[in-house]
């Protein structure tokens, strides 16, 4: 176990806890291409010599890390290129600046520096020049053979030495994975309809009828509109509404049993148009600043095509018969499995390969994000190389992991190389829970690898609070989930306030899932104001895009949550306040975080209410205000400490 | 960076964060043989199969991990080999248990099993019998065959499969590295004395002084006896009194400066003794309980035989002079710095095994415990070798680290080898400095590594505190040192409450580092009761034992530090009371903490008073308490819930 003494030679400087890193270094930390990335490491020598430190980026280039305190040095770095990159940590004792910091010290004792001057000639002797810095070099080495004090102390000499002086007992950290993306990856919003229900009353929607709902969409200032699958349904065992398991005569059924004689997972449904048309929507929707996510449900109905053509990428039981999906003693007939390994563990590369095809063919025809449907059912290590392998040729994807499961399910899934995550904000409502899971998405590890997607709702969640809050819940719902994350969504009708539930249940009455639904988009209840306000100002705000600069603040009563997005960088600060109660209304003192700006509790700032546009100044750190769940359910204000305006 | 498929099949089941590991298995964690340890890991799979786990330590044994909850999964091993060990974790679908586990849910809900007996059938028939449960399996195909749903489904079975059972998609987790040490490593009392100072006053302390002293430190409970360096000190610019730079006529010098003509760092200064007087000594020594601790300090006196037998060992200066030990301007003029690395930044071997056999002369010579001075002023990857090295040889070695530096320094030295590390106990006095200090060792990573070692003071450190605390001050603070931590350690003369510092300094007046001390250890202000009562209580309590079982409780009232150490396994609860202020009484309410036994607020504990013996019962969770600086400064309660007596 004894390392060898070699080894041992080049660990006399330490480096250790390099950030952002993953499991050490398994997995990669993702970062946003154009975002400064704090790059950070513990870095320090036996003794007291003097130590520099480089971050080294995957293209040779190095930044200089500097010392905070307490051994924590740091670099900011940004990443342009999308896709893989990595980092490493250097440092070294560095000979020249030990020998200036000392000999300039005992100068200022009035001690003797004769053998220092020599020390440095020792130093310098083995260095050759750069190209570039010959000269400087050569007069260095004059300089230093003459005596000159002036020159050798000089602070254009410790520039010249910093860089190019020699480099004792130069370490090198491991390698970390660094996963470039684009901007969208970490900040989105996302709006989630069924195509088929935007026909008019009693008609299948098609493609067409999507294209001319899409200013509405677009108004919202949402940027992803995001469909559930758009393929042939099954037949065979097709669900009726409600989910109940026989079908009548003119179920539509629903859109997860994918596949029939009319095609699969690379087809669409024949209702809903054609590639042409598909293509044109797509053309559309980029023409309104929206990308389209599709959904990838690797649930395949009986009637999917790849059953004959490919028997062995199923289950089968000892009897012959197809294995359907089940949860003893539960069975789900409208759907069967892949079958991901086959004996003796090996994987089943054809069909992992056709599954990494779809997302290709997709991919071509202008889809560049994907909501996978429960990828935690699937195997880990295949979606690992998936994504890897889709990424490799379009780096612009963005992989929306739909795993309401266990937590470290949900983070591993995001470790391997999902962009996003749903969450658990639809059950997360107090302000105790709110405070608790934010401050672990935003402070704790995974900040570095997983990317939440606060949906307020979708077709699979009606939330217990909205069933019974009324219109004050849907408009601090989805206030809290657009300001709390940088990626929110929003499942149609939840605008219009929509929470008829099953009884009892957490699900919608009469889904979408297995009916068309016809909605009045413009009807008095719609809370699309607070919808596009929120986006707005997502939009305009510096300090919206990266969530990680949450900080909850005091507000000084159970039902009224107080955070902050803060930017200093562009100076541009924003509170918030939101009433969680949506029956009651609550009256309460707040602090303004003075201490944020390096105020004093009695300094002032400007403010601006984003909501009313007025401007006026807040004297002193305590504060009452009052919101109310019709009135006023949330305050957002822009605050501007002085010394300059954001 | 894309794995290739075939690394991606056998991680299916994921295994992370193997606990206990070091920096990711890049250091060893340390546990003491006979010490049951607590290894976890995050353990999952994708879908809804059974899965098991086992960690295999580095003898191939298997030891079963169970799930807790929320993936976590532990298992209790225990090692009783000292030195290096390994651990690994593997974790598997367990086919069977899967099966078993749904098909006795279907036959509860009344469906067909007759598939399921057909797979069950398809999941034996590859099955091989090891020798000695060949007859059970060839039964169980037997009765799968028939169909025989009682012995199928049986506990029998179940067990046997589990052990014997397929294991599907097997995965590995890297190897980490532990550290089998002996109790003392872990847990023991220091009394550090000048044996020079043992003489009658006015001359000259020997080996034969101290043996006639072990009664006295063999009385107070201690099992190690630490000297400073007990070597031949130099002459050349040796300290006088009070670290004045010149010494006078008939100066004894630092024990620190080691080396003259009369030997080095493997000599015995000759007014101490001799070898068979040193032999004589740690005999004695062991016939008392008390094992020997040696200090080594890597300080060369210029008069060290080394320099002049191996001048490549040390530093030289351009002028051919060599170079003193410094913190510019100031120059430390008794001591040589060792050269750690030749040019090229090459390991100076040939010192380095000079001194790692220093160590091994040491050992071979009954010392076995090594108090190592100033650790952080030589390189991390020197100790890292020798220390391997030498322990490869005598595991039984236990190595202090002396390094009162920066806090992520410290623990690279615990990471590295060390088994104990000096802390900064003695600055830290306050209830919150306390609380947060003890926190961070008992809770946080570095449990795991570093193993605090609560020395009360030193003769390098006269604790602020101590200066001014009078008596009582003397006797929390040794109370709190023992109680709060596995090993601790008192320099001798604190028993004697001294604490006269050179005025405005942390240091004492006439330290014994330069001169004789003589001391009446039966005057009346000894706090030498409280040392015995302290230690009688750590070797009596298993409690007391392992110091990461430490836990804060409520008592409210700032000056008062309340805290248990609570052992289940043995029913072994004590609790703790402690008066940091050594000046004014405190009253206060505390709370029993009923909820560590599941007891209501109301319940009842019986309690023994250790100081005074006295017996009797608390009821109901909330009690007051008077703590008085002369009186009773600390209390100690055992503590018996209903339920069995420890």
């Amino acid at each position: 176990m004894t390392d060898t003494l070699d080894e041992l030679a080049d660990r006399r400087v330490v480096i250790e806890n390099v950030e952002p890193s993953v499991n050490g270094g398994r997995f990669a930390a993702k970062v946003v291409a154009g975002w400064p990335v704090t790059i950070s490491a513990d870095i320090f020598c036996d003794g007291h010599e003097v130590i520099a430190a480089a971050v080294v980026t995957g293209d040779g280039a190095e930044h200089r890390l500097r010392h905070i305190a307490n051994d924590l040095w740091e670099a900011e770095v940004q990443f342009d290129r999308l896709g893989r990159d990595d980092i490493s940590v250097v440092a070294w004792r560095d000979a020249f600046g030990t020998w200036r910091r000392d000999t300039l010290k005992k100068i200022g004792a009035g001690q003797d520096v004769t053998v220092e001057v020599q020390e440095l000639n020792q130093l310098l002797a083995p260095m050759k020049a750069r190209r570039e810095e010959g000269t400087t070099l050569k007069a260095l080495k004059t300089a230093a053979k003459r005596g000159d004090m002036d020159a050798i102390l000089s602070d254009e000499t410790a520039a010249y030495m910093s860089r190019n002086g020699p480099r004792q007992n130069l370490s090198r950290s491991e390698t970390f994975p660094i996963y470039v993306t684009r901007e969208r990856s970490a900040f989105s919003a996302w709006y989630e309809l069924f195509p088929r229900s935007l026909g008019p009353e009693g008609r299948h929607g098609t493609f067409r009828d999507v294209i001319d709902h899409l200013p509405y969409v677009a108004d919202m200032g949402f940027d992803v509109l995001y469909f559930p699958p758009i393929h042939p349904i099954g037949r065979t065992n097709r669900k009726g509404r409600n989910n109940s398991l026989k079908a009548e005569p003119g179920d539509i059924g629903s859109p997860y049993a994918i596949g029939s004689d009319e095609g699969g997972m690379d087809a669409l449904h024949p209702e809903l148009g054609d590639f042409e048309d598909f293509a044109a929507l797509v053309a559309a929707a980029q023409a309104h600043g929206l990308e389209i996510a599709m959904d990838i449900a690797l649930n395949a109905s009986p009637d999917h095509p790849w059953i004959t053509e490919h028997p062995d990428w199923f289950e089968r039981r000892p009897d012959g018969t197809i294995k359907y999906a089940e949860n003893p003693p539960k069975k789900y007939e409208d759907i069967v499995n892949f079958r991901y390994y086959l004996e003796g563990d090996a994987p089943n590369l054809p069909l992992w390969r056709a599954i990494r095809d779809l997302f290709l063919f997709w991919a071509e025809r202008g889809v560049l994000v994907f909501r996978v449907d429960n990828p935690h059912t699937k195997p880990f290590p295949f979606w690992e190389w998936l994504i890897a392998d889709v990424q490799a040729q379009h780096p612009e994807t963005i992989f929306l992991s739909e795993a309401f499961t266990r937590p470290k399910v949900m983070k591993r899934l995001a470790k391997i190389g999902f962009d996003q995550s749903y969450t658990y904000y639809t059950w997360r409502n107090t302000k105790e829970e709110l405070t608790a899971y934010l401050t672990e998405l935003t402070t704790e590890g995974c900040r570095d690898y997983m990317r939440p997607n606060f949906f307020t709702n979708t077709p699979d969640i009606n939330p217990i609070f909205n069933q019974t809050s009324g219109r004050p819940g849907f408009r601090t719902r989805v206030v809290m989930a657009a300001s709390l994350c940088g990626n929110w969504g929003m499942y149609s009708g939840f605008e219009l306030c929509e929470g008829e539930p099953l009884p009892g249940r957490e699900e919608y009455r009469d889904s979408e899932k297995y009916e068309l639904k016809h909605r009045d988009f413009d009807a008095e209840i719609s809370i699309r104001d607070d919808v596009r306000l929120i986006n707005r100002i997502r939009r305009e705000e510096p300090a919206m895009k990266d969530f990680r600069n949450l900080k909850f603040f005091p507000a000084f009563h159970d039902e009224v949550l107080c955070y902050g997005r803060f930017d200093p960088a562009s100076r541009n600060y924003l509170l918030f306040h939101v009433l969680i109660d949506p029956h009651r209304p609550a009256e309460f003192e707040f602090e303004v975080p003075l201490w944020e700006f390096g105020l004093p509790d009695d300094a002032s700032v400007e403010v601006q209410d984003m909501l009313h546009g007025n401007s006026f100044t807040w004297h002193g750190k305590a504060h009452r205000l009052e919101l109310d769940p019709v009135e006023r359910p949330y305050a957002i204000w822009k605050l501007t400490p002085p010394g300059g305006v954001s």
